[in-house]
């Protein structure tokens, strides 16, 4: 059976997370039956990173089996029209050869985190972004990202339920910009690594505001990292801030 | 009675427009119910634009009279906090003299429209920005803007239903930026005048898409332009890309 690559864009917010379950709205399952709708047996994606509840996603990647031999572009057309009114999007659908894996062949994840620091009520950002009602420092949270970059075990940052085997892990990139918006600042986290722990970067981004608000001081983060244990944590961001945005494979299946 | 001007963000998707109407939901009419937890003889705002249907603001100006002395911050908190869960948030408040008119005071207005350029359906832009399913070209609709700036018979550009007393108008200025997103391209159109006809700016922007996709060459703007006639105008773009961005008054009264 000839195997394609996905390339999609979702809104979390009416989503139990990305995982098919039960009874549950999730993205993979909208997605598998908008795929039904084309071939009724088929087994379903295989997603790159499963996402939890409320987290988006602009570059999820996952994999198919499909009897017939689609034509690229027209399947893509053929999902997103099965897919509507869903917030789902298939962006790009490339074939790929049988032994590429979605999850297993990755080699980097990129998140992005929004923050939106206002003191009025969100309209548009709401549910798009984290919103905190006072000021942050852009330069105290940088200071304190620096800390957490590169080799290190990450317990602090690692939901108690993470199923990794291990909680040494590399943090390749951590990166915050911040952008002037008419009503508002938004602080934008750019996180990439091969992999990540469970609600490790909602871990760090909760605990790196309570840098910015002043609350902690960016060596406060070194310690917390050192004391490798979850207590030691800042409280974890909610997840509507959160947005898988790229997935990384040596074959460059989208080009 | 004390009056203060109000500055107001909304998503104007849930909306039939800014203006009160019986039955129907309005962003007035939302303020004014907020209002009226607080002084329930209280006779409403008056805004500095009527926004259509579906249309939104990020600084939409309107005054209201109260006959308690309110300070500004704590009527803006209060006003947010009985707003809520509404798409509506009152970005800020400022005590103004007696003789301030939202509307009338007002020297420009300031709108910005945003279009984006894909192929698969929006999710998170979804009734936030125009969906063009082919490419834009930037020059081009710059290129038509040009004819439109300035003082004319904006009558091909206006609604048939427009009240206005004359067409002839001064559009001080058009213009149009890309924004490369990570999944699609944005232009974003910015215009200001002291004020617009009904469906100006839409009218002009459905002409410009025109151009921009190469249906129009950039001098047939100049040319719908003289024909002042509704006939000779491109297709009114959909309501939901428009913001009211700004008002202007001599007094700045949000500082």
């Amino acid at each position: 059976m000839p195997r394609y690559a996905l390339k999609i864009e979702y809104d979390g917010a009416p989503y139990h997370g990305w995982q098919r379950q039960v009874e549950l709205a999730s993205a993979q399952g909208t997605i598998d039956d908008a795929l039904r709708k084309l071939e009724p047996d088929c087994d379903g994606v295989v997603g790159a990173g499963r996402t939890d509840a409320g987290v988006h996603a602009a570059g999820q990647v996952a994999h198919v089996d499909l009897r017939r031999d689609w034509d690229p572009f027209r399947l893509g057309e053929a999902l997103n029209a099965h897919l509507r009114p869903a917030p789902v999007a298939i962006l790009a659908v490339a074939a790929v050869a049988d032994d590429f894996h979605a999850r297993f062949s990755a080699t980097a994840r990129h998140y992005q985190f929004r923050l939106f620091a206002r003191r009025a009520p969100l309209t548009f950002a709401a549910g798009r972004m984290w919103q905190v009602r006072g000021p942050l420092s852009l330069e105290a949270m940088r200071a304190g990202a620096e800390h957490l970059i590169g080799f290190h075990d990450f317990t602090t940052f690692r939901s108690s339920i993470c199923q990794a085997k291990s909680p040494l892990k590399t943090l390749d990139k951590l990166e915050i910009a911040q952008i002037a918006h008419t009503n508002g600042v938004e602080f934008r986290f750019n996180l990439s690594a091969r992999s990540f722990l469970h609600n490790q970067v909602r871990s760090i981004i909760g605990t790196l505001e309570r840098v910015g608000s002043g609350s902690w001081a960016p060596e406060d983060v070194a310690t917390a990292l050192a004391a490798s244990t979850r207590t030691a944590c800042g409280p974890v961001s909610p997840a509507h801030g959160l947005y898988l945005m790229a997935v990384d494979y040596p074959q460059k299946p989208f080009g």
